[in-house]
């Protein structure tokens, strides 16, 4: 039985976002990614700046919450905002994979739907000197150093995930495939992914 | 330029092994696991059992070594036989790496040859219960569960890794590839990383 969804993590300059699309297109699959924060920001009534900053890495805030148990938000007593879009996020998310046919991009979608055996969970990540050069291409150069924008906005990605899973992100065992997009190239992650797609679960 | 030398890494039970060996058939490459404990034993002295436990996990002894300074293995002053045996072994991977066309198994080889160009490097891993029925298919019940046995021997490995590179064993940053083999299949496996093989590096 083929995948009917494939989640795709990715580290910020590794061109996953790219892998991504290209992956939707190949598979003629829905692709959601600022698709999500639209539809989000419908449904919960979160606007889509809050959703865009808060909804797949930590603020400077909510880093700081660290170590207190999720298991608090159950009851939605005294949930914070982040916990209440999480919970918005996770339910949406749920939704998607029902209908099938998509491609979800980050916000723990591999963790989300973990439990489904329809679901291919990949990560993409390159060498730093890769996302330096990609970055400053896509972005250009700006005040703050390419590697510590890299290194931030990564960190963040990796606090909201540990934060909300428990587990670590990029760790192997969390998805069926890792690529390193540097090595491989862009396109051929994304036949690469595409083909196991099509191929299905082999157990 | 294709890869020249694939390393694989691999979670006892996940048929890691049987990948790399499909793999060097593949590619018509020479393959070294057992081949290169006998080969380890003709040029350093070790005897073939000393290697075959102590060459790529740590014993109970030398896991408790955690925490001392590799640096102090440079000038061969108080070395134990397990940081000579790396050390042997080290030299012997480096060798082969420059002879190329070949697939080498565990020994920290992707970290080895991290700094090489034509180096495909690879990590295979698989769920829990994947690992629990391959394991008792090949090797039968023993006294001691079959999920201690796995996790042992993992956290062996894993504790070696550590302890020689100061690296996170299956941290997807290790490696250009890593594959869950009972979800993708373990001949998929090795076709994927034969073709990625002859394709080389994108960069």
């Amino acid at each position: 039985m083929s995948s009917r969804i494939v989640t795709i993590s990715r580290e910020f300059g590794s061109g996953g976002r790219t892998v991504a699309r290209l992956t939707a297109e190949k598979l003629g699959f829905d692709y959601y990614d600022n698709e999500l924060v639209t539809k989000l920001a419908e449904e919960s009534g979160f606007c889509e700046e809050f959703i865009r900053e808060n909804g797949e890495h930590a603020s400077y805030t909510n880093s700081l919450l660290f170590g207190l148990s999720i298991a608090s938000m159950s009851n939605g007593y005294n949930m914070s905002s982040f916990d209440k879009l999480y919970i918005a996020q996770q339910k949406l998310i749920r939704e998607l994979a029902e209908k099938g046919g998509c491609v979800i991009v980050g916000r723990c979608a591999d963790f989300i739907l973990r439990e489904r055996r329809d679901v291919l969970s990949v990560f993409i990540h390159a060498d730093d000197d890769y996302k330096a050069k990609r970055i400053t291409e896509l972005y250009g150069e700006r005040e703050e150093s390419v590697q510590k924008r890299i290194r931030d906005k990564n960190l963040r990605r990796k606090t909201y995930y540990k934060y909300y899973t428990d587990r670590t992100w990029g760790a192997s065992g969390n998805y069926h495939l890792t690529l390193n997009s540097g090595y491989i190239g862009i396109e051929k992650c994304a036949d690469i992914i595409a083909d196991l797609a099509r191929a299905g679960r082999a157990e």
